[in-house]
């Protein structure tokens, strides 16, 4: 690197520019040519209650770096295996673009960031935003494929048009249902009264999602729950930290009691991976400021770490 | 309305003035005319550590609005219920009036206030302050029946007297426990070390209590536990926010750490919303100013107007 | 009131619903009978940096408490006058309606109110919400008469239009100079780099813009800098509350150092408001949850209601 | 000490027991032998709005560690002095016993330690706890010779009795000119709206009060300030941190805009320190659970470090 | 204690100078007598993310006086035993002098103050600081007979060496495993990547490490658990605060999910109290200021005066 | 750059990799090629009170995105000058490496970026960490000729040595003072007690130094401030933060009330650039981490994007 440190660089997780995980940062989106493309999704004019997801692309980058230390790859003791190791290529593509007052332009941007990395071959890693990003996310996935959509969130975000607004962060998965490249929907998670109604649910289910909540999650277990996703699905996973309890995630904008605990999203992904090609992500609904000790913004950073960690794995085993 | 918008109001969550779920606010007590009616009862010099519960009433009814999309009522998916419908009517009696250094009188206004709910045969729902303003809520009871007293707590709040001191945070249940119209109390969640010694259990148990450790209940589970109540009773709920787990409740005055999860106590209460008739209510002990998240007092709504979900959801089910 | 309490209510500032000054609210715009009408604006998609001034209608209602002591009027020893005394009538209209993802419907819903205190002929004061919402609050005078605006902000506000955007943060004072009924603007406070570059400046001032630095008003003064607003002018104060330094206001999206000290802003609006009619008032950008400690919104409760005393004292002794 | 360190102890502020500067704590207050005795009184059962300054002394002490280097006083370059040295003797007494729900009670307690301070020929210097605490610490003085009381404040807190309350933090400067020892007060800082209505002001002046706001003082200066308290009066400071502006004394109980700069009220003392004996001193309103940033509690560790140092450097010049 | 008080001190947890539990301060290393010593060690030069464990020492004892309510001892009705009754003399040392900028130094100094206590037949407890107090801690064990080191931890801390650092926060087991004296290590709660690479868990074991991760141990039970420290081990008790999920543990350095929750670590330190000689303790990493609510410091001081109450009940049973 | 957007990117604050200003990183030291080369130095072990100025680098990169519109340099309409346009180019390196527990390496790796940005006669602008990275940064002038120091700082940091410590925050002017190319020191804003005792302000002044407290400076203005800095002397800026009042700059270690204002230290800095060659600057002791508004990340970046305007203002007047 050109530092004149004999001893290269210790590189603590405090120090340096926050990427994604430290990796390259490539503004240049004809140029991207990774296993994985990282894009920030500043958006979060869709919330319904507390906004400021615009600033979880930049406190998600920079919890990553906790979980950096320069090692070749990332040792986990329980599976011994070394994930995420020098032949994973990650690349931080930077945000997509913002207009104020302005969602059909902002929602525009975000699906050209994805749309350039599907065409790298990358697997997208859309950070929001609020989760009306998901609707330009999916909605660049129009000529990759049939996909089915793995949901883990509070809320059903079934909401077809209130008030004129159909793409907000209440409607995402209404709008993904309606695309005819989405095969299906899994929703895990689901609980309490949030801005889908009765009517939402009975449509959502006529539509074909399969609808649990936590404790119905809980009872079935990570492999249980899995195995409802239907065998070959290649399968995009929307991830809203609202899905976890606030204990750890508090720092978002619609928080709400009773949410997974963090080993059973995590076992959950890791069936998942395993078992199905992951073709997009996105990680949704971290507000940071909501959370003065940051757990929030770490258990994005670790969650999304250890998803490549079992992709990738995946990926490579299976050759 | 008259607000000349044509198509009615979206009415997110982030607007409007913050009565308890924006129901509305009736000053004048003596023409209350609803199933519930919400109490504010802003004293918190009974603490013993932290104050701030006082502000607990305002930051109760700021989250409630977070579950108050406007839609008839609120849907459950997993108990396919849409609860809190139209028919079910709650006022908003703003706060009982405080006197700072005179907790006698401070005391006799939140009396004032239940009896006037009890009067027009409205649930009375008392948002704390401190779990002394338990005090005043029983002892407007007087004339109401016999009642059964549910406590849900870290601590078992009942010493007789220390150093003069009879209307603490410390005291409600022996206060309670001493009314000839109380015929019993369940104590469920007490743990660790407080301000009641030995001897407040000793007396406790010979004063006919049951007491029950988070981890007890745990044992039991929810239905267990909520049998161990008298048959028949008629159900006071006195739940202070501390029982539960500080990484969900932080902001309080005395954090107990072991306490309760979310379902635990949701589970609990709507057995006993079942198996019961619940005659009042009061949460307490909600000092939002240490929790900068928000989590401790969504919590408390959430709880609440759940549990108000059940009660009269089992009122129109007894019919 | 008929709480069945002897001697009335002590009233103290942390009790009580959470109305402006705990004035009656009045959600049937039709029914306004006041002379001023408090509305909240809680729109806050027009911002380029931090978001949450959608939670500032709430939290200068929350903090005006603290000021309202019940007392008939407020008793100003350095004036010797009681402002806002029993002959003054306020109320509170609660909010505009916010649509998420929609800045036009949003603002129509602002402009109504505005509109519906007009017609009630009752001074219109909007709490925002971002700057963005004084293009509708103007919008609302297109039929009354000729106004002079008096901006009192860190920022010019003065973008015409960038990628679309007209209606943001950045463009409201370019949107009033554009009106036919907005005769001129006094731009004060204004420093630093913002989104309104160079050719922004020309632009005011080529439309008659008044543009004066802190330090430009430092030294000429209250009296000075208020005699540069045209004698006979009807004045409309949009006050941004980052106009103020962040010593006192950090509680904001766009924070700016070198911003006003309180009496600065203070005696200006006085002078103002002896000098001039005053026919409308917003104030924008607080931002509560940037402020842990409260004291952003104090500061926009405590200029408001003095700014309201001031107003109706001029009113009462012009006569 | 006895530690084993060959080379004594480097003492950073950050380690070490928080007595207050880190100076010997004696809790047995027959044993006093000191010129200063530090009293926490953290009583706050007396505040209208915010309460939290039952943590004042122990934020207050803490803080006070930043400014103990250890070195053999405290040189200030601006007056060439190294005050506090190793002649001057400070014990901290540690707090006063509260009783939680009874001001009679814990008001009582903390009168006995200003007695015994005043017994032990000890500079009393209480720190609060709210503005009640002055009312029991002044009654100590009884035998102690007149006094006047230099008052340094937000609030007149000239309130007589409202709601039968006679003994909250709206009410000490009454009950203080009630005392026939009490010779004159002297009210500075004096703004805004509070809990004194205009009677009480008429009632102030009186009874011998001199009033001024903080722009009045500050057009007086420090010097001529000073010199409106009567040549030859004993004077007994108390000094409310709100008096200082929010910017830097947010975390109190009733914040108020406009108050002091630091420099303003340390010249003050100083003068005031030079031309009078003092004989008392409270600093009270310090609510540090408001101030995540800890510059109030610094703010007031370092104006008392200060005062005590130009007290005592007084008396040794006096000789 | 000489205040006049005629009923002796209700002594709330609000009141006194902050030393642990309130106990006696010593800091006169040389005269020690008691069961157990206090040690702060308030170093954290040695973190690799964030810093702010040197006010760790502070905010365990500001903490732990909340449990120190002044009755004799601590009753827990689910073993319906008093804990720490005055039979248990418990003094508290102070802090271990450090020396910015020089780790050598700083860490002889904790040194002295645990071979002070060692030599005084107290039981040691050092209050960290970050984990690389426990290097010194341990060294002063050397003459001391074999100890069995029990290390509860999200990280396996078995870093040789990096960039020539040997004596940071992620060194500590590996030079504890180099000492002669050290029998053994038993390592819970290891997860996630951290600074020890896949050869650190190598040597770890190649050293005799039992290694076990939060699933597994909570698979086991904690009876299970605590059977597979050696029978007759002399045990060392090492408890980095980051063993405990964020949720309940968020102030402290580098946080990582999917930690233990209360009960799980309570009942394997009881199980090991009961069943070893427990010899040494520390508690280290506890960071106050990223955790406002203070959560993460109570749990430190609940967790550590538990366990003391655990020791000091088995060494009274053991006779 | 690639985006597929038609027209540009708006470049909202909010969204981007933030380096500083969002200029180019360059990580390879060799490769430089700039005008001025930002290096953070996130190291903080020699601090004396609270920690955290290691993530200064990150808040002020942070916060200098706000600064960052994307127009074409920074117009400021009080000196009707556009600042930092397109021909003035600034790189930013990323950070030094920092390796805990040793201070000897880490500040060898400041002092290698420091001598790298010289060798590519780029301005060093390096970011704290604490003051002692003053110490590496210095040491790399060398062989740069002569230069003077200018110091603002509410300490004067001129102890020599204290149980050791020779490159704490507490040494580095005494440092500077002994290098031979070190011409002299101009010392601003000192005040208030530190652990610079009586001793180290007679050897700064036997070395040379002019130094000048907060209210000396403010009497003489910035004009005359700068003119005591000797004529045709190159300038090194070394600019600690708590120079300024905790009112604007709370977030820092060691706060000290008294401090500067915006505008004082802007004005001077002004003089400074049009009067002098500035050779090197360095701002220090941000630790964001006790400030959650952000004001004082903000209040660095704004002041050092004008000082760097200031700078290369003057040098392309100079031509």
């Amino acid at each position: 690197m050109g530092h004149g440190y004999d001893t290269g660089r210790l590189n603590l997780p405090f120090t340096g520019i926050c990427t994604f995980a430290k990796k390259p940062f490539e503004p240049d989106w004809s140029r991207l040519d990774a296993d994985a493309a990282i894009l920030g999704a500043p958006f979060d004019a869709g919330t319904q209650y507390r906004a400021g997801a615009r600033f979880g692309p930049r406190a998600v980058r920079e919890a990553s770096t906790l979980f950096s230390f320069g090692h070749a790859g990332a040792y986990d003791h329980e599976d011994d295996v070394t994930y995420l190791g020098p032949d994973v290529q990650i690349v931080d593509m930077g945000d997509a673009d913002i207009i104020h007052t302005d969602t059909v332009q902002s929602h525009a941007n975000i699906e050209a960031g994805v749309r350039a990395a599907l065409r790298a071959a990358a697997l997208p890693v859309v950070i929001g935003g609020d989760h009306s990003v998901n609707i330009p996310a999916i909605r660049a996935f129009d000529d990759a494929g049939d996909i089915h959509i793995l949901q883990i969130d509070a809320h059903l975000d079934f909401v077809d048009e209130r008030h004129g607004v159909r793409h907000g962060h209440g409607n995402p998965m209404r709008r993904a249902a309606e695309r005819p490249f989405v095969s299906g929907l899994t929703q895990l998670g689901i609980r309490n009264v949030s801005s889908t109604a009765k009517d939402g649910y009975d449509d959502a289910r006529a539509m074909g999602a399969d609808i649990l909540s936590v404790r119905q999650v809980r009872r079935l277990g990570a492999r249980a729950t899995a195995a409802r996703i239907p065998p070959g699905a290649r399968v995009y996973i929307t991830l809203d930290i609202d899905a976890f309890c606030p204990s750890i995630a508090p720092g978002t904008g619609t928080p709400s009691h009773g949410g997974f605990l963090y080993y059973e999203v995590l076992e959950l992904l890791q069936e998942v991976a395993q078992a199905h090609e992951v073709v997009g992500i996105d990680l949704v609904e971290v507000a940071p400021d909501y959370d003065p000790s940051g757990s929030t913004a770490i258990l994005a950073a670790q969650i999304l770490m250890n998803l490549l960690g079992f992709v990738f794995h995946a990926r490579r085993a299976a050759g």
